[in-house]
């Protein structure tokens, strides 16, 4: 099924063979997440070291695996006469050192990023039970936030209880949970002070590889604009959820929000959503600029968030996904 | 002191401007790690968003910051009438979308990345702080490994305690605990059952955001070869360091590591070590290629190796530095 929308894709863009080196993406196409992966119109073949070869070769599987030597991609290459090669959007050395490894121009295509934005029935279940476990882990965890724990501790308790939940780990920064002003710096990591006014708490579980992204505010000891600001966010959550249908560019989406932050009296510093799925970060980015149409089966998040600098930070997110042409909370 | 060897970095390489976007430059360079960064041989400019901006700008500080808007960085390049502009390693898309926003074209510099390879006594210190603080969770959880626990219980532990001696975090892609066969997956992650025959146990911390990086191998139910196997490589790590002097290439490192795996029976089939500090992995490279040239107050890991395809892994690993000429385990 993969397989034929990955070759339908390289006939469409006129690749001959498609270079992967990225974790996720190789898990994507073979089921393992190391080598150098070559994807072309008549086969896939899986480069791997030696151990890893001989690790996986015991499993039955159709893809065809070869030992990495230097200059094995490239003799490979020469073999089956390619002749437009791409490869993922790597870093630029890792480019230059795999142009001169095969010795040809390289092209960039995210083929497989692309790919990814359309879950199957199975992806989307995994990604449901990886927010099931963050939400049971926010259930639990909810009672606890009071003005005599510290930001520390409940980051403790909270990557605990993932891992107690099954989580298979969590976000590769690790969790977020920040109060008080600290909470005003968007990307702010739990510090070792008590919680104060609104904390902010931007938790994923991951399940059979798959992410979840989800963000609650718990007010401690808020003032009156920090409570108006959370219930507005709560609502305007549900509200974007509401408006989102299938066909629409994502670029609306983030326009709708911060139209509605706008008018309430704030700015919006960040983009609305983004991809979930093996990266807890993927396609589609959902930002002012972006032209991607919604289509069924995408899987993303949705999060408005109100910053005002060294004084209060607050912001929901949910991952929702497209079903029957509307957007549903997963 | 860093801006001295920045702006002489610069001037080496005939850079007249650098653009840095990796946070943990960012960091490096401004103590800041968001916006984009120019830094030129009259002065360093960070661009912020506008939150950003306020948040920062109440913070005493001599770096010179502006609000970013779209054109702003082609401007200032403009009135500084720079030629030769560089990036760091980006990916290739950005580099691109870069290279469109400043209407130059791009070279790519690792000016920072190296500079960052040789640590001030502070970065030690930090460093050695976030190897006390891993030291620490290891030989609390020690006495816990038995094949009564599952991986993913000590994984939980393990963290657990790492939050509560204060580390900030842990790895990006968590911490690596493993055991038999799974453990001859070199970056296997902790699985739902049971501990059997050897155990990796992989871990970080980080102390005022610098990182540590150590291994330890535990046997639960070993067999002869598997301890015969731990005790070699506990040993050889403690050769290898006492092996290592300033001056000497990285690549001999590796070599003489290998050489020894060899003799002993078995192939190694990783690189022997990686620089350490604000990332876990970051210059310089240990391994059969490196021509990096060994120097005081560089930090790095020594990490021998061992694994058997679906049989066991074995690895010791310690944080190292250079002083003095001579290498000491932090």
């Amino acid at each position: 099924m993969k397989t034929k929308k990955i070759i339908s894709e390289l006939e469409n863009s006129g690749i001959d063979a498609l270079i992967i080196t990225k974790p996720k993406n190789l898990y994507y196409v073979f089921g393992i997440d190391s080598g150098t992966g070559i994807l072309t119109k008549e086969k896939f073949v899986l480069f791997l070291n030696e151990l890893d070869f001989e690790i996986y070769n015991k499993e039955e599987s159709i893809i065809e695996k070869k030992i990495y030597k230097e200059g094995e991609i490239k003799k490979f290459l020469d073999e089956i006469k390619v002749l437009n090669v791409s490869i993922e959007n790597v870093k630029i050395r890792e480019f230059y050192e795999m142009e001169k490894e095969i010795g040809r121009k390289l092209h960039v295509s995210e083929i497989i990023e692309n790919l990814r934005m359309i879950k199957d029935d199975y992806e989307i279940e995994c990604i449901k039970k990886a927010c099931d476990i963050a939400k049971k882990v926010i259930d639990e965890i909810s009672g606890k936030i009071s003005e005599n724990k510290s930001e520390m501790e409940i980051a403790a308790e909270i990557e605990y209880l993932l891992r107690k939940y099954n989580s298979e780990g969590t976000f590769e920064d690790g969790i977020l949970f920040s109060s008080g002003e600290n909470a005003s710096k968007i990307h702010a990591k739990p510090q070792n002070k008590k919680i104060t006014g609104l904390a902010i708490m931007d938790i994923g579980a991951i399940y059979n590889k798959f992410f979840s992204d989800i963000t609650r505010t718990f007010a401690v000891k808020p003032n009156d604009e920090e409570i108006k600001v959370m219930e507005f966010l709560r609502n305007l959550e549900f509200e974007i959820i509401d408006y989102i249908n299938e066909g629409m560019k994502a670029s609306e989406i983030h326009n709708f929000a911060e139209e509605k932050i706008k008018n309430f009296g704030y700015k919006f510093f960040h983009s609305i959503g983004h991809g979930v799925g093996l990266d807890v970060h993927e396609l589609p980015f959902i930002n002012k600029k972006s032209e991607t149409i919604i289509r069924e089966n995408m899987v993303f998040t949705i999060e408005p968030g109100i910053y005002k600098a060294n004084k209060f930070g607050a912001r929901f997110e949910d991952t929702v996904v497209i079903k029957n042409g509307r957007c549903k909370i997963l």
